[in-house]
């Protein structure tokens, strides 16, 4: 479905999804007397907004849609970025391709929900969040320590998930992810470990789960063999004999390593799908950017989830557009946002069946926390926006430096490498090609960070060997930094950290329930907001 | 009243605010019964909303505040530098005063209201909006140009203002700012100039406009003389013979000069006040880390706002708290902070008057546009944050400049300056008194961009003077700049820009009404849901 149709689709459904949700139940009713005194707490204030759904079970289809290292820059960018499209596309556009000025931003799915609220993303130990602490926080209700899945800060506890809340209610359980599998956010879906870096234990604890969908990257812990298994303190899994592909076999599910044979599962089989032919070196799918179109998107994998997990006692489903926060980290703008509209294709397909089931259903969106620092203005542009530099990105700057920056390495590379040495026309070429910039038309001062850039590379100082290289570089190449960070400030867009930053960030919401995710909040509270208007508790310890 | 206090309470009244707000109406009724079809439209939503309030008329007390610059890094950031405070205070405090891990935000009053949206900010012309173009859009419900005040994009037709659509409607309106009331942002509630640099015709407008209260700077456009008055196109006031001052009390108004002036002004007198002995070089309210203690601060002339606005018809009452986007500007991050604690304690005033009249009140609070890019995480500091390096600043950079450095150059300063002298004992003694940077602890990487900043200020470089003095130091004192990056890199808290960007906006909302303000709206979508909520219309023109 297009981007225009969809829109406007939504703006009719989300209008009848907001009719059904302020229909006053008898549930409500018998509340708001029992509250005549004007005293309400938090609780009542819970039931009041369940019950004016008039579902007292709660909704039968669950989706939680995690974009990793998403915030408001994030969405608001890639917003401006398809205008930016739509702009120069448009043959009666007289605006001009670079003012953005009429950036509509009206284009993707899930910033067209009705309910928007903000949570706020700090860990137990630590301001700036990780992926393992934060979402244990929206799966399990509770701030634990950095790495911990699914567990408590002393990592002796196991807490229930909301997944494994709604497996026991009798609901179908999907999680899907386009990192690995067993990276932290889908992790603290299925398994309880004290270390996220414990891939063997996750990978075999994710096939112990009994859920029914697992679809996108590979297991990384497949790759980890028992014994050299525990990087830190964590808890083992039931030490079985295999590694983890082979456990879940042996626990009954079809595994499927491509888009043909996922298609081919059937409802009530259990699966594990992944992108054997294009995972890349840590078991994640591409970036969308770089996709081979005969891999699966992680649309592809989300509607192939709804559609093996769609049964008469309803589903939760989990989808992470995991490699949004990789782009961030590396502070390569378009290839984030590119990830950024696959994940809204994936909220799209849940969209889609929202549609057909509006009284049923509830959609939730978020991210684990912002990454990278991106704001949407930078000192050298001051007040003014040229998205129209991005447009010439053909490839991830994973995909630069493995391919085209590999070749030149390998024809041009001297041992030692000599600083005097200026960039040459080969390379020139390969990062106008890769990223549409010129090398002969930036700046003095852009160019004296270029040449910087490429010894630094040239000599092999991929990884930070002073504080003024971490600060500039990160731990990534020097030079795909140096080329990112010149295209993103002359478009108006910049970085401030190759981590992940504290930034609140936004909670988008449409369907059944939709209202209690207004507010701004702890991440803590949308694991509590699920489980109450899924009517499940996530208050006992599972162990 | 002390902010722990504030929010116990402000937890019992917002759950009564939301039982009063979640009574439905007859009202209500009749539009659910009409809309049995399922389908419901955006008008019709907003009269549900309207209709759940139980209140056709709308709320009689009605406040917009508005943090100029401020958006959630800078929300964020001011909450995590309250909790660095508490823990650094807290003898039991076991966590370290470095951790922030526990950091709770719960702090600011803006933070705890039910209802957070987001709203985009961009203008007719620009992605990156300016705070005319944006005040237009919440004043008046209308993108406009750059510069424009509270008129089309063609300059050519006045809007209406929701003040002036108050104020037709029986209600008292005052206008409050730490900025000169004829600055932008104020100016859109009471004037119609199709720049915002023609201060003269725009601070004689204010008087014109008969609202009953102006509170905080001064008139920058009483500085201008008729016949210079024109910096651009623009829409001449009614001519008057004097300067806006005295147009002021030639239109019946009471000038208060001073605190006590105020304080002694009386409900029914029409009153502009200021602070006549404290206002900068713009006219403006120093930064309140700078406030002289016997000054207003803006949250007195809120309180004294409301004092004389109190009446039977009701009142609107509009309170910038301008200089956050000011010290934004300058990347000077606690100077920020302190003025969005200073704001924040102005909407305190109103959640003050709100306890006493719950279902008569409602409380909007938000921001124009974010600026400076600022980001809660660096690249030097990566997922660590050690906001303790803010504890020792005591002045704004605005201070230091004008002070301490005006003294170090008058000392030390030659001409032409040597670039070979290296910052000396005074220099150094006299950052860490202004901002607590010892030098003598700072790393190789940042002792030499202190020493080149330091040059560029002796030489008398304030004013860029070349693309790579732009991106560093924008409009701004190279040292000072300098010495602000490090502090806040090294706090954990970095900056993209010195101009504002394009990053979305929270909207808080409390009281009567608040349920329209959640959701990702256009920035014209506040003046509309306010005037929804206030029963007015903003559809004619007023010419």
């Amino acid at each position: 479905m297009n981007l225009i149709k969809k829109s406007l689709l939504l703006l009719a459904a989300a209008s009848a999804a907001v009719f059904a949700a302020s229909t006053p139940s008898s549930t409500y009713k018998v509340q708001a007397d029992a509250n005549k005194d004007g005293v309400v707490n938090n609780e009542d204030l819970s039931q009041m907004a369940s019950s004016w759904l008039g579902e007292d079970e709660g909704p039968k289809y669950v989706f939680f849609f995690l974009g990793d290292g998403m915030a408001s820059p994030q969405i608001h960018a890639t917003e401006a970025y398809l205008k930016q499209k739509l702009q120069a596309d448009d043959p009666d556009n007289d605006l001009g391709a670079s003012s953005l000025g009429t950036a509509g931003s009206e284009l993707l799915t899930m910033s067209q929900f009705p309910v928007m609220g903000m949570q706020r993303t700090y860990a137990d130990n630590r301001f700036i969040t990780g992926s393992a602490a934060s979402a244990t926080a929206f799966s399990c209700g509770h701030k634990t320590t950095i790495n911990t899945i699914s567990m408590d800060p002393e990592r002796t506890i196991d807490y229930v998930t909301i997944a494994e809340a709604a497996k026991d209610k009798g609901m179908k359980v999907g999680i899907v992810s386009s990192v690995s599998i067993d990276h932290a956010t889908p992790a603290c879906y299925y398994a309880h470990n004290g270390y996220r870096g414990n891939y063997w234990d996750i990978a075999n604890q994710l096939s112990d789960s009994g859920f029914d969908y697992f679809g996108g990257g590979g297991m990384k812990g497949e790759r980890t063999k028992n014994g050299s298994r525990h990087y830190a303190p964590g808890k083992p899994s039931a030490a079985p004999s295999n590694c983890p592909i082979q456990h879940a076999i042996d626990n009954g599910y079809t595994v499927c390593e491509n888009k043909a044979e996922l298609e081919a599962a059937a409802p009530g089989e259990k699966v594990f799908a992944y992108s054997k032919d294009y995972i890349d070196g840590s078991w994640a799918l591409p970036y969308d950017i770089d996709r081979d179109p005969a891999d699966a998107s992680i649309a592809d994998y989300t509607s192939e989830g709804i559609r093996l997990l769609e049964n008469s006692n309803g589903f939760f489903l989990m989808v992470e557009g995991g490699k949004i926060d990789w782009a961030c980290h590396a502070n390569d703008a378009v290839t984030a946002i590119e990830d950024t509209i696959a994940f809204d294709n994936a909220v799209a397909e849940a969209y889609d069946f929202y549609l057909e089931h509006p009284d049923e259903t509830l959609i939730v969106v978020s991210g684990d926390h912002e990454c990278g620092g991106m704001t949407l203005g930078a000192a050298g542009t001051g007040y003014d926006t040229f998205y129209e530099v991005f447009e010439n990105q053909t490839m991830s700057c994973d995909a630069f430096v493995a391919g085209p920056l590999a070749d030149h390495k390998s024809v041009y590379g001297q041992d030692p490498w000599d600083n005097s040495v200026d960039m040459n026309q080969d390379i020139k070429d390969k990062i106008e090609n890769a990223f549409g910039l010129d090398y002969d038309a930036v700046s003095d001062f852009d160019r004296a960070q270029l040449e910087d850039a490429y010894d630094e590379t040239m000599g092999g100082n991929a990884v930070p060997d002073s504080s003024e290289n971490w600060k500039l570089y990160g731990y990534y190449d020097p030079l795909r930094v140096a080329v990112t960070h010149i295209m993103n400030r002359n478009a108006g867009l910049a970085w401030t950290s190759y981590s992940h930053t504290a930034v609140p960030v936004p909670v988008m919401a449409l369907g059944s329930g939709q209202w209690k995710f207004d507010g701004y909040y702890e991440n803590t509270a949308i694991a509590d907001k699920l489980a109450d208007i899924m009517q499940v508790s996530l208050e006992e310890a599972a162990q």
